[in-house]
């Protein structure tokens, strides 16, 4: 069981290294900025959550699996971009797996840290998202996950069903596999039938 | 007297999130990223304070009240943002009422975890401008309190007042008092005097 | 010994927040957004490291006199920011210097506080480049070390001889200086030859 977790974490830091990749590729930064956007994209949510629950070295900095995995998805991203855009479908559908089981190992830990279920949640989907958002902003661009797509909402559901399967007091494997398949599940049907969040009416419309 | 201070605070928390929900509103996000901005604007400052000074986890993580004021916020604004930007006014002195609340608040945390009156200060300060700061980074574009308004400097005026008041072993609850009164004093006279910091020379100007 | 190492640590405090300073002025900011970036440039890496690593509060908040510095670097090119666009040589010289001095002296204090070897040539490259990142994110641009110089490679380099050194158990003295005149050494050459890292083909491209 232990061995699923390591290789579906390390599958989903590869998925979300790859999305960081692409962007930096995509706004023509160099080799060392390609990398950055690599590790970001991939550890940045599980930095933000080990350093506010004070679970500080942060995991992503002690284990030299995660950073390798990360700059081997850049360096394959900066010399055969083009063919990791037209992987798009399957690098979509491991980015959902690596959104699940980060939302799931994020409530965890923090509820392992002492956090109440709100905070758990919360954290749970920062760990998911958080990475995508720092990886955005570095590119000086509003994150994707505040307008376009139905990501954060797959993640919260996630961290949702961790924390209330700890409530129930239910066995922890099952309560982590239900949650990853809560999320990583409605995120692919997300893609699939191109759901999307409301806007609201700008103020100054009729 | 505690429960004042409550009171003001979850009054500036709601003030703080309506500013990040209108900003999200305009930016054309989904309800998700309404509901990021309100969070983030009332509750960001203190995060990085929390976070700074190692009081993990952060408070705005583990009080509900707060985070169930912010969310209350983004949803009165995702659904009725033309109202809030007609009130501005009042918003405006809710949100010079929350800038204060925050500086002092914000000091006092820093100092009881051991801060120096430089730090404090800072603190104080940052913890009333850090959410509008993480706010407008979200959404692409220069923090307004950097380029725009005298705000930042009524923050750090009324966290001044805390860290001298302290100093001079005054009563606590009048130096809390003295301190939200100048900073929210100075900020309501800035906005009606339009006062404002000077500009540097462009370095090509003549 | 010390004392120079105090020194060279302010003089690149003190490059850093010119850099700042200047990035500010050029963006129109006010006296208080100036200010802001002078210190964020200085110290802002230093702020990230401390706090991932538990360090807190950090050395940046408790230390009056990198405040200073910072302060009296951004008051200077708030009011004379041509004639510091006109030193730029000797400006770029001081930076180099700080970026070692930084990147060492990070390196260290990661070490100190546990990390591994990886961690601690991240956090080291970190210490030197988080401040003119954050500096560059703050003016919404995408940040210049991820696309423009060899600088963090740099940093890396200095940060990497820190961690072999003390792997082979080296005098620490013999140690930091190497990595300062390794980190300084790469960037003056950079700088110099025009030195940049390889971009990749967008993904787009025939």
């Amino acid at each position: 069981m232990d061995l699923i977790i390591v290789i579906l974490d390390l599958l989903g830091t590869f998925a979300f290294a790859l999305s960081g990749a692409l962007v930096g590729v995509r706004h023509r930064l160099d080799l060392f900025g390609v990398l950055v956007l690599s590790f970001v994209a991939a550890c940045g949510g599980g930095l933000m959550r080990d350093t506010m629950i004070g679970a500080t070295p942060p995991a992503a900095l002690e284990d030299w699996r995660y950073i390798a995995v990360a700059i081997a998805a850049g360096l394959l991203t900066f010399w055969r971009a083009g063919a990791i855009e037209r992987w798009r479908n399957p690098v979509q559908s491991l980015d959902a797996v690596g959104l699940g089981v980060f939302a799931v190992a994020g409530a965890l830990k923090a509820q392992a840290f002492g956090l109440g279920p709100v905070g758990a949640m919360l954290l749970g989907m920062l760990t998911g998202i958080g990475g995508g958002m720092v990886r955005d902003v570095l590119v000086a661009q509003v994150p994707t996950v505040l307008k376009a797509e139905l990501y954060a909402v797959a993640a919260l559901a996630g961290a949702g069903v961790v924390v209330l399967g700890k409530a129930l007091e239910l066995p922890l494997t099952a309560v982590a596999v239900a949650g990853v398949l809560t999320c990583t599940g409605l995120r692919l049907f997300a893609i699939r039938r191109g759901w999307r969040l409301p806007l609201a009416e700008p103020p100054d419309s009729p």
